[in-house]
């Protein structure tokens, strides 16, 4: 494809192996013999390449302690992680043809400290190979990969934080350019083309997810884009992002107006939803709980009266996902710490008639909060 | 996304229906109490819809024998699948909201046969489903849902065979218009961007995969693209496709030459790959096992001394996913039936220097087989 090959954007092998140490020992402390991570987010963070995920089974095999890890792959892939330093981070490839069977490779591979033993798959792993690897390893019980990971991918060290600011200045620059793309008598679908256009030529490597939601579409959080022919009045919820070569996604709302808004309780709405948002991205620095920032901007929408139509949560961690941990939300007790990275991103839905999100991307500091999106959170009125 | 909306592509109602009974059917018949069908192919085939896949649960289930189906998914994913047709389906509808356990929900609805019961999954379900999905219905073995769905996705429909020729067509324009793209002097990566933007132009929804292997590059499968720069001599494997609006695949692959050959056996080895293809698909038919198709591809390779350089299966099944069941290779004996699509692709890969690969999407038809992709299949000489 036309993305970019992975040795433009791969880590040195030095943070690689470190990751790889770290995941080892995460591991360990946690009584869990090996990780079988698969093509993805996580193979991403450890290996510094993420090929696709085929029906083929590929994966990397870190074991608690010390053993080195392995990476068992299809010999036909074997040129695709050409980049991976194998001899730096003492890496054993293995490499099987169609025909063999690549879940009894893993089983060989893996050694169990105690029966039943235990291995973590990684979240992305899909059921295909789940199955099989309980099948080929049936004294071990199976966990989730994401509950040893989560602890290291939620920590971004100095050079993520800059992947995800340089990806949140990009976005910053699509969302500079809506009002040109904006107005009535277009539909969602042709704003959308031109917004697809922008993600990539302000430096994505691609546009994940647009959302144009107008009018009483915005009332629908998911809602993505349709025909629907925009109309002087509405509201419209634009939310946008992808990833930049690095790996690293942006996700930015902003909510517009095309023209004076038709609804008469737009204004009063919106401003309780904008102070909402800037109440939660305030309480945000270290030793604070994921569900506390999602109280702090939950309280002044129910106060106001809108707490039935803030229907999701606040937010999620973002980095080499999109979604991923922690989640900002009611019974989710993690406590923060400097370079955590997740979306703040409250919402106002009026069922069939409009709705309206104001969404940043923040990292927590030594002290506090940055929001790594600049753009004002007003409502935005354009096409006047 | 730019995508057409779903109820465009989707079966009829009546189509649907028809699935989902005779899934349940399968499930009843293999001692199966349910299919649990998260979005994927899987669900599109069976309720003509696939949301994305996300952290949050979705999911279809289909429980054995006649109870009526059920679909769990998350309230702010609920507009996206407005377009199914609940009522025709006798489909209960029930979403939840963040905070709410969706594998419990999802417990309350399996009826369990006997103890242990037995759930399927549907292969494309991550691993963070699958985990969860067991530890709420401990009192089941989770199995595959495609060893069940298999037998029913495999065989295609009319209309299915439509779509897929349709995409087949597509691609086929796509090949028509390479002469024009590849030239002496220029990469792989600009060859491909070229392809991409002819891959949409023909009528599919995505490039899903573009592979330009020039010279060394073309020994190795899977390689995709790189920058290097195409030379007077070269061999070119160029293996493209993606999806049309129906949700179908195309996937060919055909391979050139820029100017005549440099390497001095590629002319003998081309014909012997030619004559390898055009066996296999010849050897298609009703009641013939897959690896039989296998065998008649790799016996005359293997006769010409090249069996080390043909390092991978024959083909695979095509439909709504690129790779699906039936496998073309040693060691399946599934006996082939009227409706069955799939890849006859072998390929002849000279590690470092040169690779050629002749794809091509057949189908089983009551008294043999069409292929198709209709291009024609000899090594075509470019850039004169």
């Amino acid at each position: 494809m036309s993305r970019p090959s992975p040795h433009h954007v791969a880590p040195d092998p030095e943070s690689l192996r470190a990751r790889i140490e770290r995941a080892s020992a995460v591991a360990a402390e946690s009584g869990t013999d090996a990780l079988l991570i698969s093509p993805g987010a996580d193979l991403r963070y450890l290996l510094g390449v993420a090929g696709g995920s085929y029906e083929r089974l590929t994966t990397l095999i870190v074991p608690a302690g010390d053993a080195a890890p392995s990476l068992v792959l299809p010999k036909l892939e074997h040129a695709a992680y050409g980049e991976v330093p194998a001899d730096e981070l003492g890496l054993k490839v293995v490499t099987w043809r169609d025909g063999e069977d690549p879940y009894q490779l893993v089983a060989d591979l893996v050694r169990l400290s105690a029966e039943p033993g235990r291995v973590a798959v990684s979240d992305a792993m899909t059921a295909r190979h789940v199955l099989a690897l309980r099948d080929a390893i049936p004294d071990a019980e199976q966990v989730l990969a994401g509950t040893v990971l989560r602890s290291l991918r939620m920590r971004k060290d100095q050079a993520e934080v800059d992947a995800l600011r340089a990806a949140a200045e990009a976005i910053d620059r699509v969302h500079a350019r809506v009002p040109g793309m904006l107005r009535a008598g277009r539909t969602e679908a042709e704003v959308a083309a031109d917004l697809e256009a922008a993600i990539i030529e302000e430096g994505h490597t691609g546009a994940e997810f647009i959302i144009v939601g107008s009018g009483p579409n915005g009332a629908s959080p998911h809602h993505e884009v349709s025909d629907r022919t925009i109309e002087r009045g509405d509201v419209v919820v634009v939310d946008i992002g992808g990833p930049i070569a690095s790996g690293y996604y942006s996700d930015c709302t902003r909510t517009y107006a095309v023209g004076e808004p038709r609804e008469p309780d737009v204004r009063s709405a919106y401003g309780v939803l904008q102070q909402a948002q800037e109440a939660a991205v305030a309480a945000v620095r270290p030793g604070v709980a994921a569900q506390d920032i999602d109280a702090a901007a939950r309280q002044p929408i129910a106060e106001a009266g809108y707490g039935d139509q803030f229907i999701h949560r606040t937010g999620h961690g973002i980095g080499l996902d999109v979604h991923e941990e922690p989640f900002v939300m009611a019974g989710n007790e993690l406590l923060l710490e400097p370079g955590v990275t997740f979306s703040v991103e409250p919402g106002i839905y009026h069922n069939g008639r409009w709705g309206a999100r104001i969404e940043d991307i923040v990292v927590v500091t030594s002290d506090g909060v940055e929001s790594l999106n600049k753009r004002p959170r007003d409502l935005l009125v354009v096409g006047e």
